[in-house]
C-alpha cells in the first residue's frame, strides 16, 4: 500500500489505543498532531504531553474546555432537565461536541486534513465526534482506525495492542487495565463493556470513582441552598461549611464534592446506543444529579402548568435524544434549544437541600415569581376562588364525556351497567 | 328554601367533613346512604359504618376495591411508567375511578337520585370524582356541598364544623386534628394543606405515616427481585426472608412493608393541579417506587428503542395527564391505554434490588427475550459487527448536517471560522 | 335590582345583538363606550359609529388593526403553517386577540371599569375575548350579558330582541337576516348557526361571500410568485395583470382578489369547540389558502427534514391549538412562537402557482438556500456520493429490526412462516 | 472473481434494469428465480413472464396482492389519515410491504438463499424493501446491485445498459425513454428523476398518466356518498351512475375512475428521502385523495375532540413517518397501529361528496354516533345548556393566565400599558 500523507489531528488521550493509533498513523505516512481536552477529568496532561510527543506527535495541544462545557452544553441540558430513556443524565454526550468543536478549531487554525479518534466501530462516541465534525465543517476527512479493516484486523485485542506497544517504545502503564472502560468528565463518568456485558453482574464496590457508596457515606445529613436564575444555578451556599459559590466551574465543582461525600449520583442501566445496540452502562453523575433535583423542584414553584407539560414532551425528549445521538451541531438542535429561553424566563428562586446517603431531599423552596399564591391554594380560606366557578368548569369539561357516555350506554341498551359498557370493567 | 327530597349516595370516609355533610343532607330533607371504598387505606371500617348509621345513613355500603384498583387502575401506570411532572406517581388519582365506579354501581343497583362527596372546591378530586361520575353515567346528578354557597357559606372554617357536630351528637375524634389533610390507600399517601401551603416550610418529622425516614431506616441493605410479565409483577422474592409472593395484592403489601423499612418512597413537591392552581403536596409510594424502577429498569432489556420513544413521548405523559386530571371514563383514555398492550409484549424478566436507607439500587437484571445480545454489544469482539456498516450509517446519516453546513458557511462567507458560524460559539 | 355603576368598553358591531346590548347596559345604568376594530370586514364603519352614538354611547373608538393582525398574528400563523384538525385556518380565532388588545388599551386608556362583548355562552369567542382580556390586565371585569340570566331569559330569541329595538329607537336592518350567523375580517369570512347546524344540509350557492364558486370561476388559470423571506411572504407578482406587491396588507388584499376570482378557499367542516361542543361551520379563507399552499411547498425545498418534522409535531399541531382556544396572551403561547423564528431563517426563496377552478397547483420553486443538490438528488448521477454507504446504513439500521424479528421467530419455533409470525399477516 | 452460487429471488418489473440485473446475476453464476407482484399496475403480466424466462430465470412468479394491498396496507393508513410532509399520500411507501412479505414468503417455499431487487442506492426503496426483508426473515442475504461497485461501474448509465442488454438478447421497448421514472400501483402513480430533477421545472401536461388534468377534466359536477365503519369504506354510491360499491378492491377502483374523470389527486413536492437528501416528486393519488378528504370530515362528525388531536399529533404523524422510512415490519409500527382500532371505534357514518374539476368538495355527512347534537349547538336554543356554567369555565381557565399576567405586569412597574408588557405589542 502506498504511504499515505497529509496532517491529522488526533483526539488523543494518553491511554493504550490511542498512542497506538498515533503509531499506526505515523506509519502509515502522516503527520500527526496530537489534541487533548480538559473537560475535567481527573488525567496527567503532562504526562500525556510528553508521552504523545514521544511516539512522534509533531505537535501537542491541550485545551481547557471546562467553562464551555458548563456553559454552552450542560447548562441547556440543566434548563431543559434533559435525561436519556428516563436515567441518563448524558454526561458523555454533552462532552463530545465541545471537544469536537475544539479539535475543528485546531484543526482549521493549524492546517489539517485530517481529524482522527480511538472511539469503537460500535458505539455512540464515533457518531458524535462524527457528525459534530461535519457540522462545523462539512469537508473535514475523518480517520477513524476501528472501522478500517486495515487496522481492526491488525489489532484484534488488546495484547496486539499491547506488543504493538512493546515494538514502537510506547510505555504501558504497568497497573493492570480494569476489566472495564471508562469516559471521564467533571459532570460524569461512564463505565462500559467487559464484565459489565453481563446485564445481571453487579458492578463491583471498588469500581465507583466519583461518589462514596450509600452505606460508606456520611452519617450525618448535610443541608445546602441552590440559587438559580431564569433556571440556571448563580449561587450555592453551605451553610456548615460556611461556604458559597458563585462561578460556573467552582459550582459544579463544589457540587461534585458533596455529593461524593453523601454517595449522591450512581446508575446503572441497559440503554439503546443510536445505532440499535443494546448496551450496558454504569455511570456517576454527582453534582448533575442534585442540580436536576432541584431545577426540576423549582419549576413546580414558578413554571407555568402548560409550558411544563410541552417542554417536558417537546424539548426534555427532543433535546435528549439529540445529545444522545450527537446531533448537537444541526438545524434541529438549534431549532430546540431556541425555545429554551422562553421556557426558563421565570425560574428564578432558592431551593434547599438535605444530602443523606444517595437521597437528595427537597426541604423547601421559594421565589419571587408569585404564580404560586398560598391564599389561592389554601384548603382553608376561599382567598378570593368562587367554589361555584368551578361546578361551571367541572359542567363544560364533562360536554364531551357526557355525550360519549351516552353514545356507550345507547349501545348496550337499556339497564345495563357501567361493567357492562366497560367491559372487563374498565 | 323547599325541602329537598330523593335518595343521596354519599361517598362518606368515617371524617369530621364527610359526617357533617351527612347529616346536612339529612337536614335538607334527602334520603342518604353512606358508602365507603377499601382500597387500603388504614381505617376502622365498621366504626365507620357505626358511626354514619348512628348520625342517621339509612344503609351503609364498604366495598373493597383493593384488588380491581391493582389490577386495573395501577398496572397500566405501572406498564407506562406514569408520571406527574417528572415526580408525582398519581396515588390519589389512580385510586378515584374505582371508587366512583364503585359509587356509581351501587347508585344504578339502589336507586339513587344523586351522588355526593366531601371534596372541597378548588383541588382535584371533585373534578376525578365528577368527569367519572358522568363519564359512567351521564346523567347522574352531583351534590358538591362545598361547592354550594348555602353550606361554604354556613361553615366558613373547621370550627363551624365542629360545632355543627356537637349541635348533631356526632362524634369527633378526640385527638387534635394534623395541621394538614391526608388521602390514603394502598399505594400511597398524602398530605397536603395547613402548614404545608407554605412551600418553604420543611414537612415535621413525624408528619410521615407510611415509610421509615432514611436516616431511621435499617442499616442493612435488603435484597429482593421481581419477576415482571408483559411488564406487569408476577413474582416477587425477598431471599434473605425466604418470602414468594405472586398474588396482586400481596406483592403491594409485601413492596409497601420493604419500603417502608428501607425508607424508599417519600417526595416533596410543588405541583399545578388541574384547575391551574399551584399547590404544595408531600406524598408517600413506597412499594410503588420501587415497582416503578424496577420496570423502568427492565425495559432497558427488553423494549425496543423506537417503541420505548415513542411511549415515553405519548402513552406515558398522555396518560400520567389523564389521570391526574381525572378524565379516566373517557374516550382518550380507551385510546391511550389501547396501545399499552403492545408496548409490553417483551417486557418479561428478573430485575434483582438492593434496598437501603431510601435506596432502590438496581443490582442487575435478566431475560430470555435476547434483544440485549452481549456478543453483539461487546466492545472486546466483533460479534457478526461490520465496523464499515457504521462509516456508511455516518456518512449517510451526515447528508443533511453537511449541507446545513455548507450553507451556513457560505452564509458567513470564505475565512470564517465554525466559531463565527455558531455565533456565541454555540 | 339597584342600579349598576361605571364605565364599559362594549365590542361593537353595528348589528342587531350588540345595540340591544348597548341599550341595554345603559339601561342598567352603565356608562357605555363603544369599541370597533377594523379588521378587514366589510362593513360601513361611520354608520356604525352614527348608530352607536344614537343608542346613547358616549363615546365611539374605531381602530385600524388590520397591520397589526397581519404581521402579529397572521405571520406566526403562516410560518407555522397552522391549521386546526385538518382543515380550519384561523381566521376567526387570529383576530381575536388584535382586538382585545386594541380594547384592553382604549380601556385602560379611557378609565372603563368593565369591558363587555356580545358573544354567546356556547361559542369560542367569549373563551377568546375573556382569556385575552385577563392575560393583558388581570384584574379587568367583564360583563357578557348572553351568560347573565337576567339577560337571556329577557331576551329568549331574536324576537325579543326586534322587539326591545323597537322599543328603544333602535334602527333594525330593513333585510330579512340570514339563516346563519358570519364573522368576517381580512382573512376570512365564517359562517355557522342557522340552517347549518343540519351538518348534512348542503350550503346554499349564495352564501357564499368572499369566493366565486369553481363552477363560476374563471375558465382561464393565473399565474403568481410569491417570494418568502424567512417564511413570510415579501412579494407578489401576478405577470399577466402585471402588478407586483410588497406591502404586508396589499399582498393579503391581492392574494384575496386573485383567489375569489378564482373560487380557491372554500371549506365546510365540523369541528370541536373549546368547550366540547361539535359545531358546524364553514368558511372561506381565500388568500390565506394560497400563501398556505405555497408556503409547506417551499418548506419542502429549504427547511431541513428534522427541524420539519419536529415542527410539524409540535409548534403547528400546539400553536393551532393555542390559537382556537383563545391562549394566545399565555405563557404557552410565548413559549411556542420562541421557536419560530430558528424554524425559518432558510424559509427564502419564489414558490409559482398556478390558480384554476378552487385549484391551487405549485408549478415550480427556487431558492438560494443551498439544502436541495440536484446532483446529489439525481438518480443518474452518483454526484459525490457512495452508494456501498447506504449499505452500511441500511445494516446499521436494521440491527434492532433483525433482534426483533428473531424473537418473533423463535417464539413461533422452527418452521413458521412471516405468515405465523406476524398473525393475520401483518 | 469465482462464480457465485446459490438460488436468488428476483423482485422483477420487466423494464431495462431488472432484465439486466436478471441477466448479470446469472452471469455471476446465481440461479435466479423472478417474483412479480400484482398490485395494480397497468402492466402486461404475460409478457414479463414471457421475458424474464427468456432471458434465463428458472422460475416465475406472479403474485396478486391487491386486496391484501387494500385492507392491511392501505386501510390503517386511511383510518389515521397517513400523510407524509402535509402533502404526500405515501403511495409507493404502502406497496413496498406486502411486496416484500410476498418475495419472502417465495424465497422461503422455494429455498431461494438470496433476494434481490433493482432499486438505486441513493432512494427510499432500497431501505424500505431491505428493511422489510430483514424484518421477516432476519437471517435473509440480499443483493442490490446498484450499490455493488462491480455492478454499477459496470453500468454507469443507460446506454451502458442498452448495450448489455443487446449483447444478451434482452428485448427493449421501442418507445423512448420517459425522461423520468415512474412507480405505479392501485393507490396511486409516481414521477421522479430526469427533467423533474429541476424543482423548478413544470412537469409536462402528458406525464400525468391516472388523471385528467383539471383544465379537461369533465364540466359536470359529480356526486357520490362514501359510508364508513369504523374508519373503513364499506359502501361508495354514485346515483347519477346509478352504481353502488362495496368490495374492497372495487371500491378502490371506482373512486380511481371517477377521481380521473374530475381531475383529482395531483401533487407536485419537494420531499425529504430518508437518507437525508431531498427530492422532488410528482404524484397522482386519484381515489385516495376522495377517500381522506371524506374521512377526515367525518371523523368532524364522529369522533372526539381528544382522541382526535392525540391521533393527530402522535398516530398520524408517527405513522406516516414509519411508512415512508420502510419500518412496516418493526415494533414501533406494532405499537403504533395497535392503537388505531380503538381511535375508529365511533367513525361510523355517511359522507356526501361533489367532483369537479380537481375539487373534492363535502356537501354534508350523517351519522347515528350521536357525539353531535344539533340542540346543543345551536346558537338559537339553549338545549340544556347552561350559559352561567361556562362564565366559570372561564375563570378557572383563567386562574394560571392571570397569575402570568400579573407577574408580567408586575415586572413591568405599575402604569405600564399590555403593549410595554408584551414588548412589541405581542
Amino acid at each position: 500500500m502506498a504511504a499515505k500523507s497529509g496532517r491529522v489531528l488526533l483526539a488523543y488521550s494518553g491511554g493504550l489505543d490511542t498512542s497506538c493509533i498515533l503509531a499506526w498513523l505515523i506509519e502509515q505516512g502522516y503527520e500527526v498532531y496530537a489534541f487533548l481536552a480538559d473537560v475535567g477529568q481527573e488525567e496527567d496532561f503532562a504526562a500525556a504531553e510528553k508521552k504523545a510527543l514521544g511516539i512522534g506527535a509533531k505537535k501537542f495541544f491541550l485545551e481547557d474546555l471546562k467553562k464551555e462545557f458548563i456553559t454552552e452544553l450542560i447548562y441547556p441540558a440543566v434548563q431543559a432537565n434533559c435525561i436519556y430513556e428516563n436515567v441518563y443524565l448524558l454526561g458523555t454526550s454533552l462532552a463530545r461536541p465541545v471537544i469536537a468543536r475544539g479539535m475543528i478549531e485546531v484543526a482549521d487554525r493549524e492546517g489539517c486534513d485530517y481529524v482522527s479518534h480511538g472511539c469503537t466501530g460500535k458505539g455512540n462516541d464515533q457518531v458524535r465526534f462524527e457528525l459534530a465534525f461535519y457540522g462545523l465543517k462539512p469537508d473535514i476527512k475523518v480517520i477513524a482506525p476501528w472501522r478500517l479493516p486495515e487496522f481492526y484486523n491488525r489489532f484484534p485485542g488488546r495484547q496486539a495492542l499491547i506488543a504493538y506497544a512493546a515494538q514502537n517504545n510506547i510505555p504501558v502503564a504497568q497497573t493492570a487495565a480494569k476489566p472495564w472502560s471508562t469516559d471521564e468528565n467533571l459532570f460524569h463518568i461512564s463505565y462500559e463493556a467487559g464484565i459489565l456485558e453481563d446485564p445481571d453482574t453487579t458492578p463491583p464496590a471498588d469500581m465507583w470513582k466519583l461518589t462514596t457508596s450509600p452505606e460508606d457515606a456520611s452519617q450525618e445529613p448535610q443541608r445546602l441552598t441552590i440559587e438559580f436564575s431564569k433556571g440556571l444555578p448563580v449561587k450555592v451556599t453551605v451553610p456548615d461549611e460556611d461556604k458559597v459559590y458563585t462561578d460556573a466551574v467552582e459550582i459544579f465543582l463544589a457540587l461534585n464534592a458533596l455529593a461524593r461525600k453523601h454517595g449522591v449520583g450512581r446508575i446503572d442501566i441497559v440503554e439503546n446506543r443510536f445505532i440499535g445496540v443494546k448496551s450496558r452502562g454504569c455511570y456517576e453523575s454527582p453534582g448533575a444529579t442534585i442540580l436536576r433535583a432541584a431545577h426540576v423542584d423549582l419549576e413546580g414553584l414558578t413554571l407555568d402548568r402548560n409550558v411544563r407539560a410541552l417542554r417536558d414532551q417537546f424539548i426534555t425528549i427532543e433535546l435528549g435524544r439529540v445529545l444522545y445521538n450527537g446531533h448537537f451541531f444541526t438545524p434541529e438542535r438549534e431549532f430546540i434549544t431556541s425555545a429554551i429561553p422562553a421556557s426558563q424566563r421565570t425560574v428564578n428562586g432558592l431551593v434547599r437541600l438535605k444530602l443523606y446517603k444517595g437521597n437528595v431531599v427537597i426541604e423547601g423552596r421559594s421565589s419571587e415569581e408569585g404564580l404560586y399564591d398560598e391564599q389561592q391554594s389554601s384548603m382553608d380560606e376561599l382567598g378570593g376562588f368562587e367554589p361555584t366557578d368551578t361546578t361551571g368548569f367541572i359542567q363544560i369539561e364533562s360536554i364531551r364525556i357526557k355525550k360519549w357516555a351516552q353514545a356507550n350506554l345507547r349501545k348496550s341498551q337499556a339497564g345495563v351497567t357501567a361493567k357492562d359498557v366497560y367491559g372487563s370493567r374498565v
